[in-house]
Order: C-alpha cells, then sequence, then structure tokens
C-alpha cells in the first residue's frame, strides 16, 4: 500500500485527499492537520461576522467525521507537521501526545498562508485584529455581538444600542482597502458600528481599475464608512489595548482594529526540507504542482502558480485554485498525471449592494510591467434594456495590447444581482483562449430585456476598443 | 456623392445607416421604411403588453427626428419599396403620394421577418394575434387593458374584475410553446388571464435542453398556465371572432388566440430582383453580407449567416445579429470593409420567475445532425455558496464531441437574478474559440460566496462532462 501524506486540511488539502482516495483506494492517505477546522470556506468569514450565517459550522463543507467515515481518509486534527525529511521520506507531527514519524511516498504541502501584520508598533495590543482563520472569525464574531449587547463602538445615531455616550464615540479602524477591508467595512458598517478604513495608497481595491475603486469607494461613503487614503497607519497606540491610529496626518481614536493588510504563503516547512521558493516568495511547483523534490507536492496558498497572460509566476492565493491544483495532485498521485492549469488572476467581491469583478492584467501599469503596450478603456453602460423596469449600471474597463490587439485583463463593477461579476467570465473565457479584441467584439453573447441591452456591456466595451487599437 | 439605399428601418437597417453616415458623412444615406416604427425594440414587446413598460414608443431607442436631424440620414417613412433592379441600381418605392424610383450605389435588404400563422383554418378570425410588430404590440395591449377593465378571459378567482361569469370561463390560447409563447404567457398570466399553451411538441423551448424545458414548464405550471403538450392546433373555430381551439385530443373555448409559431424571412423583393436564398430559405451572403448580387448586402432577420460550431449557414433572427451585421454593413459600405462574423445561436428568455439561455449545438439530436459523436451532461449547483443567504439552483446541460473533445452547446437555466443568462457567456466564448470541456474545466472563473461556489456551475458541468468523455 503506498501512502499520501498531507499537511494541511483545508481547501487543497482536503481536495487531494479525497480525489486521491476516491480515484485509488488502494492509497493509505493521511492529512495532518494542525488546528481542529478542515475543509471550511474562509470566503464566507465576513458574512458570518456580519451575522447572515447563523453558525461557524456552517462554512464547513465537509466535516472530519465525513472525511474520516465516508471519505476512508486517515485525518489527523491537532497534529503539527514540524519537519520533513526529503531523503528519508518521513515527516515529523507533533500532538498532544508527543510525537509521530510517518513515512510517505507522495507529499503535499498545504500549509496555506498567514494573515500579515504591518510592520508597525501595537499590532500586539488587545483589540486588534486580523481574519485569518476560524478562529479569527469566532474572535470577531464575539467582538461584534459582544459590542453590540454592550452598545460600545457604534455610530452615534445607532440608537437604544449605544447606550454609553463615551465610548460611541470610538469607531473601528480597518487597516487597509483589499477583499478582507471592504468586505468587513460591510460587516461592521452593518452592525451599525462607525467604520474608519485606512489606505496606504490613492485607492481602494488597488487590484481592479481605477474606475471600480472609485465606484465602489464612493458606495462605501454612502453607506457612512470614513475612508481615509494616502493615509498609512504608523502605529496602533493604546495601553494594554487599542485606543489610537496613527497616520502621519492624524490620530483617529478606535475601539478596536482589523489588520486587512494581506497574507503572505506559510513557507517554513517546506524550506527547511530544501524546497525551493520561486520569485514570488511562495513555493515554486511545475505544471503538475510537483516541487524541485521528487514526489513532494505544493499547492493552495503556499504556492505560486503561472499566470496565462504574462507566462510568469504569479502569487494570486484564491480558493478555486487550492481546490483544483489540489484535486489535480489527487489524480496524479492515484496515477493518472494531472496538470494544475495556470491562472488569470480573477477575483469577486460584494461591498454592500455592489459587485466587482477583475481578471488578467488590469491598467496600463500592470500591462506594461509585463511588456505590453497597454491601452486602458472604460465604459458605462445599462445593466438591462434602458424600457426595461430597475437594472443599474454596469462599467466595464478593458485592458488590450495595442500591437497584438490581444485582450490583457477587464475589471467590472455593477449594483449586486446586475451582473458585473457573472459578466466576468466571458472575459476569463477569452483570456484563456488568447482572444483578441476584435475576437470579443464578434461575441454572440445572450441577449434579452431583462438581462441586458442588445449589445452586452462587456461587447460595448470591446467595440469601444476597437476604435482605440 | 455616393448613395446607400436601405429598406427597411429596423436594428439592420438603421445601424448601418447610423454606421456608414457617421464614417462616411459625404454618403447619401436613404432609408425606405414601409412603417411608421423605426429602430424599436421589437425584443421589449411582451413587458409592454404586460405593463411594465408604459408607452410602446419607450421601446424605440433613436426617434426618426433624431435620425434624420441628429443622424443627417434621409429617412422615408411610409414608404415601401416594391421593386429592386440590380442592373439599373434603382429601387423602386410607393407612397400614398405615388411612386419614387431611387439609383443606389449601394443597396441593403433588411426587410426582417414576418409571424407566421400555421396553415389551419380559422386563424383570419377576430381575436387570433401574432406579435411581430408594433402594431400587433399595440392591438394585444389594447386587448388585455380592454378585457380587464370588463373583465372578460379572466381567471375564475381573479376577484372584482371578473364581472360576467360567462366569460371568464374562456381563457387564452397560445399556440407556440417557444420565446414569443413563453414571454406571452407570462404577461397575460400577470394581468389574471387564464392561459393555455399549446405545444406541438413533447416539450416547450425545443431549442434548449430538455432539463430546462423541464424546469420552464414546471415553473409555467406553478404560475397557473396550462401547458398542454403533443397537442397540434388543428383549427381555431368560431362565428366571426375566436371561440374554441381544435386540437385532435380536445377542444378548448377560448375568448382570444396567440400565435407564436415562429416567424419566416421576408424574401419576395429579394428573391424578384435574382438575390439567391440559401438553404435554410432567407438571403444567402457572404461574409461581408453581400449577396450573390454586387452592392446588394442582406442583413438581419430576413438573411442567413454561418454557425460557428457547424460552419454551415444557419437561420437564427436574434437582436444582435442584425446589429451587427447592419452596422459592419455600414461601416464596408463607408469605405473600411469589415466582417458582419457568424453567430453560435444564443439565446436568452426571462419566464416569470425563472431565467435561461442557450448556446450552439444543445442536446445529442442537433449535434448529431451536425456530424458530431455527441454526449450530453446536465447537473444542478448552487447559485452562491451553500451557506450563503438566499440563492437558488442553476442547472447547466453542456453538449460535447467524444471524439475532439470540443464544446458544442449548453443550456442554463435559473431563478431570475441567479445568473443562468449572464452565465452563458462563458461559454459563449469558448464555443467561438473553438474550447475543448479540459479547456473549460480550467478556466479561472471569478468566485465569492455572493455569487457562486468555488467551482462555479459551469465549471462543475464542464468537470463531469470531463469524466464522460
Amino acid at each position: 500500500m503506498s501512502t499520501f501524506v498531507i499537511v494541511g486540511g483545508d481547501a487543497a488539502g482536503m481536495s487531494a485527499a479525497s480525489k486521491a482516495k476516491r480515484d485509488d483506494p488502494s492509497l493509505d492517505v493521511i492529512v495532518f492537520e494542525k488546528g481542529e477546522w478542515v475543509s471550511y470556506g474562509a470566503c464566507g468569514l465576513p458574512y458570518y461576522i456580519k451575522g447572515e450565517i447563523q453558525s461557524l459550522s456552517d462554512l464547513v463543507s465537509v466535516t472530519p467525521e465525513e472525511f474520516r467515515e465516508e471519505r476512508d481518509i486517515d485525518l489527523r486534527t491537532g497534529h503539527e507537521v514540524v519537519s520533513i525529511d526529503p531523503d528519508g521520506r518521513t515527516v515529523t507531527a507533533e500532538n498532544e501526545d508527543g510525537e509521530v514519524v510517518q513515512p510517505y511516498a507522495h507529499l503535499l504541502i498545504a500549509t496555506g498562508a498567514a494573515a500579515t501584520a504591518p510592520p508597525i508598533e501595537g499590532t500586539d495590543l488587545e483589540g486588534v485584529y486580523t481574519l485569518g482563520s476560524m478562529t479569527d472569525g469566532r474572535d470577531l464574531r464575539e467582538f461584534v455581538n459582544r459590542s453590540r449587547s454592550e452598545g460600545t463602538f457604534m455610530q452615534p445615531d445607532s440608537g437604544p444600542a449605544c447606550e454609553f455616550l463615551e465610548d460611541c464615540t470610538a469607531p473601528v479602524g480597518i487597516v487597509g482597502g483589499g477583499y478582507i477591508g471592504i468586505e468587513m467595512a460591510e460587516a461592521l458598517a452593518e452592525n451599525d458600528f462607525e467604520v474608519h478604513l485606512f489606505q496606504r495608497s490613492e485607492r481602494v481595491l488597488k487590484p481592479f481599475s481605477e474606475a471600480t475603486s472609485e465606484i465602489v469607494a464612493e458606495h462605501l461613503r454612502e453607506r457612512d464608512v470614513l475612508i481615509h487614503l494616502e493615509s498609512e497607519v504608523e502605529a496602533v497606540a493604546g495601553d494594554s489595548r487599542a485606543e489610537v491610529l496613527v497616520t502621519a496626518d492624524e490620530e483617529v481614536p478606535v475601539g478596536m482594529v482589523l489588520l486587512g493588510t494581506g497574507v503572505r504563503p506559510r513557507t517554513a516547512l517546506a524550506e527547511e526540507a530544501g524546497v525551493e521558493l520561486g520569485k514570488t516568495g511562495a513555493i515554486a511547483t511545475d505544471e503538475y504542482r510537483e516541487t524541485n523534490r521528487s514526489q513532494i507536492y505544493a499547492a493552495g496558498d503556499c504556492a505560486e502558480t503561472e499566470h496565462v497572460v504574462t507566462g510568469e509566476p504569479a502569487y494570486v492565493p484564491l480558493a478555486l485554485t487550492a481546490n483544483r491544483h489540489g484535486r489535480a495532485i489527487g489524480q496524479t498521485v492515484a496515477g493518472d498525471p494531472t496538470e494544475g492549469g495556470p491562472i488569470v488572476g480573477t477575483a469577486a467581491l460584494k461591498a454592500f449592494e455592489m459587485e466587482a469583478a477583475r481578471t488578467g492584467l488590469v491598467g496600463d501599469e500592470a500591462a506594461g510591467e509585463a511588456g505590453f503596450e497597454p491601452v486602458t478603456e472604460t465604459i458605462e453602460a445599462r445593466s438591462r434594456a434602458g424600457y426595461y423596469p430597475e437594472g443599474g449600471t454596469v462599467t466595464v474597463t478593458l485592458t488590450a495590447d495595442q500591437s497584438s490587439k490581444r485582450l490583457l485583463g477587464a475589471s467590472l463593477v455593477s449594483e449586486y444581482g446586475e451582473g458585473a461579476v457573472h459578466r466576468s467570465h466571458a472575459v476569463v473565457a477569452a483570456l484563456y483562449e488568447g482572444a483578441t479584441i476584435s475576437d470579443v467584439e464578434g461575441y454572440d453573447l445572450a441577449y434579452a430585456p431583462p438581462f441586458n441591452t442588445t449589445w452586452d456591456p462587456v461587447l460595448t466595451a470591446a467595440k469601444v476598443m476597437s476604435g482605440r487599437l
């Protein structure tokens, strides 16, 4: 019997475990997971904190018991792998009872990423949070519930819940205007907190187009989120707990701080075993997601992959890639070598009542850095026929290459439900296929008045871009 | 000055006129339109009849005055072109004042399609309608308004509006379960009519997958539409007005009949001028939409085009193709030869609170007839993350070719707003690019819990199909 050992029990790890065992039931599949939670939807944490999802366990797609009993996977939670011996082909794991040394034939490193704190003082104070794990999610939900019942940190006009007027003037501060920052701004503002969002650069959502950033920021402001742009937080000040956010320009009293300043891949275990990192700082792999060490694979938020448009390594830690690469590795280990394909860096976001998506290389700066001769165009179009009731506006930014006329990327934004995100799917397909702008302009996209104008906004954007190329 | 003459003032004709004049203002652009309406959104008529759009003129995107004054187009409404002399390069048009003979350098035939009546008795009776024109739309809205105020043809339980109990038992009958039939079923049922829908074959929406047909039919039934399948209407009976719909099996008393039995291209004028039709019965054109007669173009619902997947001529009269081909012809006539590209036969439909789209070759029968070795798979998936509030089900049918592994077509259905239609966009792009199922499976589609599961339903469908190929 061949043994497949997996380090880390979230998306990549459990996808690999499940697929390997299903395709080759004779495999011995062992998963070491440091914590208690496996296979959970971390993307759902902001909605749990917001209160739209009642139980943390709702985020778990398959329980440990189901993995063990129904899928016959030897899942060992509470086991931290502390070293890998690639020559002897063993891993050493620690749990509360001691240490186990486990031989492997195939190994998957799926250690994920850790939420990072910026290198400033005060991030260890009480009341400073990150959102990187289920435990973080539970802590934040408890903070929300406690504050609501005590009436602290609320907006001044939030009514009877706000009992202690002095505390009501202390808002919550979010550091970072990326996905987590914005999703948490929604989660907290919808719970009547006064939310201050600090963004180091001149706009939120840097991976999206400027138009998308502006539309989302404007909507956040309409929802009473106070956005501080070009405002780098230099310290969190306070005695034992966070009391003030300090920037170059101002000191904002806060009762709580959420750090949404990105993640870094957990690579220490791999590095100590001689597994090479790529130029992005995440674990380098080939197209089968195998590392430089034979039979050691890496996938998920600890690993880099290739970008379809640039052909270069990229580090874009997202759930779908983790799932897909984990699954491909499982299939490979079960005897059917399967590539875990490249990415185009697609992401979607809901912000209150707006939705946005981005894919590929967005904007002249990103595309220029990758060696293209970029042209970027933004159009606004109705989301449904002009005469059809309701509907809204879809704003589409396309970036293309002047010399090859190739589509390079897109950023879309609309009211929630008006289809910016699902419309990005066509652009993703076009990017994978290396389509030109005139190819995209010619797509026979579905039309009916309740769904779009005769030329869907994506086609209108391609038509306008076509005139520029 | 060169003269560009256009026969027909709807989507193809006015797109060509506008583009030609914009690109070459020295062109003399003359449009002959038989009726009074130009550039209208016929796709919106069911929503006007339903009462969601207040005025027929709301469906007009550009008014005759705007075409004349702002776009400098010589638009002549009330002018019917009765003959074309391709050798002398003139057209003859009649209006109430007599006849004009107009020379042309370039000619576009954009005569559209006519709603057809089945070859049965009684379709000329009063109370029998088609929906092919703005006039038809006005007549149907008047019927709805009159009936509502008189309380006739209503459902027995529709309350005080139903004054005349005898009349209340006479429902409305729709012949044909295609787009028009189903959109009109919604429009009439939402106005409290008792609606009977007669479909000759064993399911509604034949161009969609069986799964889509079944889901839409079930939803129609939930909304109290009475569907008669395998029920060919053999006659409309009545003295002066429609009173009974007669099929082989039953006689259903009706107070009104709507014929939604398809359209045929208006080709008589072209045929008389020696313009050749294609094997579909619509006007044949090359890739520039030029007919066999030099400088005579044809576009819109009177012309055929090529299908990307089959490479064969196809007749799929839809708004986007008309717009696109008209525009390409305008550009060509203005001196920049531009192809009016092929289609994949995409269509979208709203039916009460469901939405559906289809594209390419759907189902084993259609794909088999086109010479492929078809495999068809249907999957059901959540439209949003399982733990995310609300959401619904997206049902995706894919058809692929066993030997080449190529994607051939798709049919999708979901609750309205849950994204079946916009999700079809990715499939359209894939079809144009000749993508295989494994290409599609690898697309990095946008994911976040408010929009889909980690694997979007389209990816799940590709994954399942992949296992079959």
